[in-house]
């Protein structure tokens, strides 16, 4: 069973949002067995958005649609369905309640004419009320393919494709099992885990393909499977993933599809009863972004400060200037008091410090762009490492939350 | 003239990664007139890719590839280049030159056989360097479409298509100028706005195209269009943003394509020669984290702290714990005293804090969920305002950055 993707949008199309409705849906398709054969971002315009549907309803079985379905003239998604469908709109008494009901309760607002026009829709269409927003959703068929119109705005598509869409299609269509499981690996090149690998490579079953997916610094190894008997697949999968980690153990650190490492962290700490500061001088924050992210994270993030001008590294942390001095604000002494010193002011078992160059320029420092140090504050000591992130400052803040919070999932791992 | 981009790799397809290649491409094609007509992203298979270009190749004059250049068995583009172009590979004397200094100077480590299959290349391609990768890309023609391979690692595919393939797009074709402008809006709907400019919008010339945006408690309204006259073009769309500026002027807060919020704050605290530091409660860093993005930020942010556990708002920003035991942490008040707090630690001009209960349980807090009061200390005095941000703990958390940043150029525009 196959399915596609079309998103449907200038916006998309001109580079002003980023479409991460498409990996949503994709990944939660997948969990219930269905194959996204394609996607397709398509123009507002209506002859683009015809087109695409009808070589999607020969390509696939089920067709997901976002966009176009707000309220202004540049929603014409309706109108296109209509016409595909042969079809006319007609009004929803449920839809124009709900339409009423959030107006007079949320957005405490009388009604438009334009709001009221979100009750109109096709009359073939089976409707999936949005309890998020005004546009419905709405499942039509047509020579035996399913397709399914849901709202762009990625929180309504969500609630939409999750309470009321997926139910419906686990219902209609006969899936298999897919099952894919990821294993993380830290510190050596896709070539050279190609070549260790290679023999295990190719003699996998035909049925389990093997990606690779590298990205700033780290190689992530898929295996992905299909069957219609879920636990022959998992052992499948399984067995042969316990081989790989067995051939990579020195470089892997975990599997990704169970957790996040902002997860398996947060379960270590919890399971310590251990908790968590940071100093995050050249990271700016976006460590304890990622920690905060996760709901129940207060139980052990204490919390953080972001001493960026050089001189609030002593005024705040209280680390002897004369560090700073000797031995630039750029170096591991440095880190490795800010650590010490963040550990003894948020009274916390650990503490992780950060100061580096982002660039472009260098500021106070005397070392290249690039040069980062992490040190780890633990209740047995404190520790520093130096790294060269290369001089794209994005890039260079990116690596060093990555190379934190590896390091930080190593150290705690280990009491 | 018209462009497809086609994104091949199964973590697309089953949700592993989000697709920003795709946005920033876009982004970059339409600078140059270039009307990207669709994307199209496809599984990693000999057949689905060939049929893919063959589409395109009937749709459009340029083609962009990315993904499927590595050195691995899952990356298969440039054989399926081969057979589409009925081509064979041959060694490219430059790429095996580059792949070896690579190893011999960044990767430090021998090259491996695969690493120097990187040089073997469809004979029939111009081949365009990648000075940060080994995988070369590639531009080749069938049938006056011009197609161009490119690696999927963004860092790469950035440097490569600005530095290397537009500079080749804009010899090889003639093409307009397409001019985009996008007005930020705040605290209306785009129903009530729609109406509002109801009459504008209808005696628009049909050359250019409105556009709404809704997202979190702001509406982005874009008018785009395209001529061979760039003059003409920028001033027709100038003066219709002028009326549109005006009828909206109680809610726009400026122009999107000239400057991200971030950018217009920073503009505005050099110019003031001000500076800035936080207090993030319930947002985590993650304001911090954005304003540390661009590059510069040092000149006026000074710093952060986030003080997570209710204690450390004593604690460490030194608020009397007699105020958070009679208002409760979540409360104009305790907001107040942490911006003023934060102003006085960090000696800055303004200081901007939030608390507020992300979610999705109450923890310390009286209020419900998704309340978040947002204060900013200036020159002046200190003021708040309160928020009601639903359930959702990450839309709770955008919001209130957004919030915020909207809060903080509204304060600093007014000295």
């Amino acid at each position: 069973m196959l399915a596609e993707i079309i998103t449907i949008g200038d916006e998309i199309l001109i580079g002003q949002i980023v479409d991460t409705n498409s990996a949503f849906i994709s990944k939660e398709l997948n969990k219930i067995g269905v194959n996204v054969y394609q996607i397709t971002s398509v123009q507002d315009d209506r002859e683009h958005i015809l087109t695409a549907l009808k070589d999607a309803n020969n390509r696939v079985d089920l067709v997901l649609v976002t966009g176009g379905l707000g309220p202004t003239k540049d929603d014409i998604t309706k109108q296109v369905f209509c016409e595909f469908f042969d079809d006319t709109l007609i009004e929803n008494k449920e839809v124009l309640e709900h339409v009423k009901f959030l107006f007079e309760h949320h957005v405490k607002r009388p009604t438009l004419p334009s709001n009221l026009m979100q009750a109109m829709v096709p009359s073939k269409a089976k409707i999936l009320m949005n309890d998020h927003g005004t546009a419905p959703g709405m499942w039509m068929e047509k020579d035996k393919t399913v397709f399914v119109s849901m709202p762009g705005v990625p929180y309504e598509m969500k609630h939409l494709l999750t309470e009321k869409v997926l139910p419906k299609v686990i219902k209609k269509f006969k899936r298999p099992f897919i099952y894919h499981k990821t294993l993380l690996t830290y510190g050596m090149g896709e070539s050279e885990i190609a070549k260790r690998i290679e023999q295990w490579e190719n003699d996998l079953p035909e049925n389990i393909k093997l990606a690779y997916l590298p990205s700033l610094g780290r190689v992530r190894l898929r295996l992905s499977s299909t069957n219609t008997n879920e636990a022959e697949l998992k052992k499948a999968i399984d067995d042969q993933m316990d081989v790989l980690n067995e051939m990579l153990k020195d470089i892997a650190v975990g599997f990704e599809d169970e957790t996040t490492i902002q997860e398996q962290i947060a379960k270590i700490l919890k399971e310590q009863n251990a908790t968590l500061s940071l100093a995050e001088s050249c990271t700016g924050g976006a460590i304890a972004t990622e920690i905060t992210a996760i709901a129940g994270s207060s139980q052990y993030f204490k919390g953080s400060i972001v001493p960026y001008a050089t001189h609030l590294k002593s005024d705040i942390l209280g680390i002897d200037a004369s560090i700073i001095k000797k031995h630039t604000v750029v170096s591991s002494q440095v880190a490795e008091a800010m650590a010490t010193q963040c550990k003894k002011i948020f009274k916390t078992e650990y503490a992780l410090a950060t100061t580096g160059i982002a660039g472009p320029t260098k500021g106070d420092a005397a070392d290249e762009v690039g040069t980062v140090h992490i040190a780890i504050a633990s209740p047995t000591g404190v520790f520093s490492e130096k790294f060269s992130f290369g001089n794209a400052r994005e890039r260079v803040i990116s690596k060093s939350v990555n190379k934190a919070f590896e390091m930080l999932l190593k150290e705690i791992s280990k009491n």
